[in-house]
């Protein structure tokens, strides 16, 4: 009997995870995985209720629950508070209080969709990469950091960018070991780009020395590259199908992945996973709380649709519940069902839905 | 009589800067600027002829000289020596210690060269837009910084991202006068977006708050707007019109600037200028050493010659001249002529030139 934790969050959050739930229901029964379910507050919605953006109660339950589900936190009406109160700092907490350094995101191309991206379809077609982003540390935790008042009278903020060894063999064996899967799978050579900005920040240089370290340790049968975050972030855009695997920090990876993202243009379709040592994972969509659309019912459910099946694949080893997952969304594509975010207005025989309706076709397809 | 140093650099940067000396010669000649030239070393070139890769000599000259211009430094050569004599160091230097702050980006689509792009032509057509980067703080100066060895015996690298009121406010104060011109020549409002990661980092915090300071009590004319640093590098490629001008650190401007040449697709094309407190200036390609076709006769030229005509109009004041070189430039892409990196070999009727051939065509039409 295995548990997961669903936490909704704020803006969309509710509408999307009523759809990824009703799926998640769906193939529970069908497939017989014995899963239970159960919610709890994070984000803004838990400041509300309870004063914390991560209460205690949701932090333990998602700690002794096999998987969390998450959908999306923050929005306008909490960015006035007291920052260490705010929806972000609730699921920046409980990325690093669960240990999930591994955050993976795939910037894949739905061939029924090459027409939403803004890039040209030929530099896009076929585009499946995956990033491998640093969650737990770098400078979205690091010490010292905060906002003091100098001695003549202005104020001064400070952050600091920090990993150390340790950190970056983990993640960057988290990369090496996914792209030779990833590399079987497609029956070519493994290969992987490390971001840094080697040139100006010491911190990426003890990154790039510590990637080439692993390579020749244990991993020669993986090409190992190296880009500086700038370049990295034009060649994403002039030539995206030149990378398979990048591996990078939590900051350079925030910037990086949403970029690849968007190339597909259906930030709406993409699911991500985040774990910890073991596999445990959080699972959500690459995409936010988008406030200025919720609850109007006009959301794209399918990222976190699709982020149940990344869950079943990698916490609990269901490939099949997975792949009957991710059959119905390509088949609901091919149906021509598409939410506002990947309507093509050019295109003929679509047909414009909203959150529900593309949820419960889905569900239809099961 | 004033004096211009020019720094060639390594990689291509001889050859650009070469063509972007006779065209400087020429318009000295016809516009009678009474410019006098002289030129230093710097980079990698610099580091190899006296250790240093921003020798005292150099820098004393550009400290008496009114305006530098900068070719590029860097390349695998010089990626093992010592870190604090690389060549970027030197530029990194410079940029310091002449206190040129602010770092102007245009990324303007040429329409000669709509298809060049990776992007859709409907959504870059008409693209001008200005990146006001921060260039002498931030997480690029910031202290503490290096790599040490923790007890546990293994290394840990750290860099401190730093800005205090003062800096923000002088950066701020460029975007917002520029984002007026900007608007009072193309008739419509003045609107500013600022780049921040508020929601996770407390230096972005100060920054975004004094933003709106600024905008509050000088400048209630421009409409101020703020982004996520990883919604800015989606929105760029989504719908790159919606930004004018944008303003941002050092190391969000360093990735942004660069994915915003890349919308263009010319990155060849771009010229910058990073200007002190008093308007004199450095201008410099966008671009960076390209190691790998240095000495080939294939870099393009235009946009070192481009940053000929940006040093005549900001430092100078000579807008004819700069205008006269602006038009030189539209006239050689009007006529075929295209080095590689903005070829489009679908198109017909272009011819496909050196970085010589290029600008001399340049010369030609002057
Ligand atoms: C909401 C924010 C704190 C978060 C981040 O910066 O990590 C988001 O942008 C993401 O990428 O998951
Ligand atoms: C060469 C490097 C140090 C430099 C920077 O990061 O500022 C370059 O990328 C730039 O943008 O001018």
């Amino acid at each position: 009997m295995a548990t997961i934790l669903t936490l909704a969050g704020d803006g969309i959050g509710p509408e999307i995870m009523t759809q990824a739930v009703d799926v998640l229901n769906a193939v529970n029964n069908k497939f017989e995985l014995g899963l239970t379910l159960e919610s709890g507050l994070i984000g803004g919605v838990a400041f509300d209720a309870t004063g914390e953006p991560l209460p205690e109660e949701t932090l333990e339950r998602a700690r002794a629950a096999d998987a969390v589900l998450l959908g999306a936190v923050g929005g306008p009406k909490w960015d006035a508070i007291e920052r260490s109160k705010r929806p972000e700092r609730g699921l920046l907490k409980i990325r690093s209080e669960l240990g999930l350094f591994a955050n993976l995101r795939v910037a894949k191309l739905y061939p029924q969709l090459v027409n939403a991206s803004s890039i040209k379809p030929e530099i896009i077609s076929g585009l499946d990469l995956l990033i491998v982003r640093e969650l737990t540390g770098g400078i979205y935790f690091g010490e010292p950091r905060g906002i003091r008042t100098l001695e003549n009278g202005e104020q001064q903020g400070y952050n600091t960018m920090v990993y150390s060894t340790s950190e970056i063999q983990r993640i960057g064996k988290v990369a090496f070991e996914l792209a030779k899967t990833r590399a079987q799978a497609a029956g070519r050579p493994a290969k992987v780009c490390s971001i840094d900005k080697a040139n100006v920040l010491e911190v990426t240089e003890l990154w790039k020395q510590t990637m080439i370290e692993i390579q020749q340790a244990d991993y020669n049968d993986v090409a190992l590259s190296h880009m500086y975050a700038d370049n990295a972030c034009m060649q994403l855009i002039k030539d995206p199908k030149q990378f398979d695997v990048m591996v990078t920090g939590n900051m350079f990876g925030d910037i990086l992945s949403d970029e690849a993202a968007m190339l597909t243009g259906s930030i709406g379709m993409l699911p991500s996973a985040s774990l910890d040592e073991a596999g445990k994972g959080m699972y959500e969509p690459c995409h936010g709380s988008a406030p200025d659309i919720a609850g109007q019912d006009k959301a794209n459910p399918l990222a976190t649709i699709l982020s149940v099946a990344m869950m079943l694949r990698y916490t609990f080893k269901k490939e099949e519940a997975a792949q009957a997952i991710e059959q119905a969304v390509s088949d609901v594509l091919d149906d021509g069902l598409r939410t506002i975010d990947i309507l093509d207005r050019s295109e003929t025989g679509l047909k414009q839905v909203g959150c529900q309706e593309m949820g419960q076709a889905v569900l239809a397809k099961l």
